[in-house]
């Protein structure tokens, strides 16, 4: 999102820096939003960022805190004074606090802490205890919530006394008298219901909630279930404990996406932040695992290949068809498998209908296989004046694109029934084993093909 | 999502269809939630969907057409009666209905937008005529909005008109006398300010809109930048036109990521509705084309390695290393390019700082071939005895290594700049190119090797 006017924004700030021109940089930050103070203040050098952050409200402050990279939030806490963290920490949501302490280096995170105004240290400390990637993880522990047995007048009450440390406010949670979530108060309920009413009789039932151990990537799909913008987040006993919004599941799912394309790319290790951020040495180290397992099976194919010298030296044309035959088995078997795991992920394929979907790919895979095998005999038929020649690649391509295609739908269900994250499949492993593959239904072929013809 | 309890649910529903229980179906029906009713009903014959659509409540219906795939959608027009269809209609969204209709066969189409309210016609023929990946092909037109000079009373009694037709009001958009918008009342504004209040004294002005014409990635965009739950839509004169909340940007996150996905899997014509349902011929036909650069690019490959078949033909070992090379280079360019995709598609990665960004590509890229260079000369010189041998397959193996990973993360900002979607070079077309690139360097090495050897 660069905008036109972003280069004039920058140097505008730049001259707003300079001492004597408080005011100015004052209303400067006042008119924009904390995303684009994110956005502006990360093209000045970091030891220029003390006069704006100065001069931003404390709760503009903790959204830009909030939004920064991680060592940006490092250089930004260089930048402050102490007594003014303490603000700014005080408007910034239990989530985001959690997020923060997570992710700066310890001694930092213990300084941190401290600051935090008393009465949320014990609340940050529990969702620090939750796995990250769970909805305990991702949920803030900011919302109003009522007893079923008030009236609807003392439900708006309890809107008025939050409204001020509760941002978002979309719902009201009700809850019964052991704390256990039981519906919902919308907008309307407050607003036409008689102040008289009790809650328990005007309140939706609640359509689903989440516990706080489920996968954030199953919360996502729940969202999108029920189309839903807010969801209650209960324990075991379904006492409430949080809430979750639309927007930090916009987070999961950009996230969830960028790792699975990490995965598919060959770099599961790469962790998206540090990707761009981390020493090129380290960046090295993180592509790699995956690498060397490519190289073991590339070794492994020419191992293959010279195990079987003896029928290549006959005919060494064969050999160099060689990356027709791994190219196009490592590019169906992919295809197959980003079917099969887009299939499985967003349930166009459900568990128990993996063998008919494997069966049907096996057909797809049939099909292509029996084009790109007769287009390729002809053609080597027609360059060589072989047929021989063109009929062995032709078979050998056919034969492992096949296997290629089945392999590559076989494998996601079958990684994600262990356990495994499925989206490896359609990364380098598939492609390596089906280089391996190729390499050895070529090597079976060219030898019948060649006692035959002698 | 398939939960414990769902095999005997669907017992449970097959019983229910039988004649004579229509009153325990209905109640069945109505503790259900719309969308789990969609997975039921998908999992009996479609010709026996008739007594389950009787007795479902319009408006659950109306979700539950929403949420089908389009040939289910067919399958559900088939089996209810053309009353039914017109209260059904009356309950959906617009912008749902626009979906519907530009789903369906022609005539089909047809047929139900007669069904549809008149006074819904309007506006349904207005939201099918945006671009369907646009902000105004996924807007909704129903929502609530105010004039700025009207009163705070005035806009609760809005609210209370517009509930019935609203789903899900979050805000209420304040627009000035010639309908352009210009703020929000939340939740508290409505319950807290003085009745008498004018809405402009007491709204929010808007943080941020967008335009009908913004394609729909971007909105997704903007609603992360700004933590949004819902944005107003406009048109180029700033008239509200409709609104966008946060479970449709879900959809569209979700199909952006099966479409890169689909992109980077090398089946990029792969429509992700169409891949499951579509007949083994057509995804055949889907899948072909990226095959057959990969075809194409093989056989160039093998064509460079025949024209140095004299140099081959002497040292036959040299081209069973062929799978090496090219699984190594195909690897390491793909991540190079899926780091600089998630890169610019996140903002990691600026446009003005694609050559910084390259360059520092290249000197990983460097490390990772010299290691992996390394390695394959050890390797390969302790296995034939032959260091020659070993250092023309590692300084070759380095050489396109290091010019897969440049053209790996240099194409992705080249594709964009000419309004080509970047996610296809992780694709199979740098797959294919690396593939002859390592070719092309490997002969010209091993030649330079050979002719330093006699």
């Amino acid at each position: 999102m660069m905008d036109e006017g972003r280069g004039s924004e920058i140097d505008e700030l730049e001259a707003l820096i300079q001492p004597g021109r408080e005011d100015d940089l004052r209303t400067f930050l006042l008119l924009l939003h904390p995303a684009d103070v994110a956005d502006l203040i990360r093209e000045v050098e970091p030891d220029t960022w003390a006069p704006i952050l100065k001069h931003l409200q404390p709760e503009h402050a903790a959204v830009l805190l909030s939004e920064l990279e991680p060592n940006e939030q490092e250089d930004f806490l260089k930048q402050i004074n102490q007594k003014a963290l303490g603000g700014i920490l005080d408007e910034m949501q239990t989530d985001d606090l959690a997020d923060l302490l997570q992710e700066l280096p310890e001694e930092t995170a213990t300084e941190v802490f401290k600051q935090i105004p008393s009465d949320d240290q014990e609340e940050v400390r529990e969702l620090m205890a939750y796995d990250p990637e769970s909805a305990g993880g991702i949920m803030q522990t900011e919302l109003v919530s009522v007893l079923e047995t008030v009236s609807i007048r003392e439900a708006v009450e309890a809107v008025r006394k939050a409204h001020e440390d509760v941002d978002k406010i979309i719902t009201v949670f009700v809850v019964d008298d052991k704390g256990r979530y039981v519906g919902n108060l919308e907008f309307q309920h407050l607003v036409f219901s008689p102040p008289e009413a009790r809650v328990s009789d005007e309140m939706e039932p609640k359509v689903t909630e989440v516990t706080t151990d489920l996968d954030q990537e199953e919360v996502a799909r729940i969202f999108d279930r029920y189309s839903l913008v807010e969801v209650g987040v209960v324990d075991r006993a379904g006492i409430l404990r949080g809430r979750i919004t639309a927007d930090d599941v916009h987070e999961v799912l950009i996230e969830e996406a960028e790792e699975d394309m990490m995965v598919v790319a060959g770099a599961p290790q790469a962790e998206p932040e540090k990707v761009y951020s981390g020493s090129v040495l380290s960046v090295a180290g993180m592509r790699m695992p995956w690498l060397l397992s490519t190289f073991c099976g590339g070794m492994l194919a020419s191992l293959i290949l010279q195990r079987s010298a003896s029928v290549f030296a006959e005919v060494v044309v064969l050999l160099t068809f060689v990356p027709v035959i791994t190219g196009m088995s490592g590019n169906v078997g992919s295809q197959s498998a980003m079917i099969m795991i887009r299939g499985l992920a967003t349930g166009h394929v459900a568990q128990g209908d993996v063998v008919r979907n494997v069966m049907r790919d096996l057909s797809i895979g049939l099909i292509i296989a029996a084009v790109c095998g007769t287009l390729v005999t002809s053609l080597v038929s027609l360059w060589h004046g072989n047929p021989m020649i063109g009929l062995c690649v032709g078979v050998s391509l056919a034969a492992s694109m096949t296997t290629a295609s089945v392999l590559g739908s076989a494998e996601p269900p079958i990684l994600e029934r262990f356990g495994i994250d499925p989206a490896i499949a359609a990364g380098p492993l598939i492609t390596t084993i089906n280089d391996v593959t190729g390499v050895i239904i070529y090597s079976f072929v060219a030898r019948m093909f060649l006692s035959g013809m002698s």
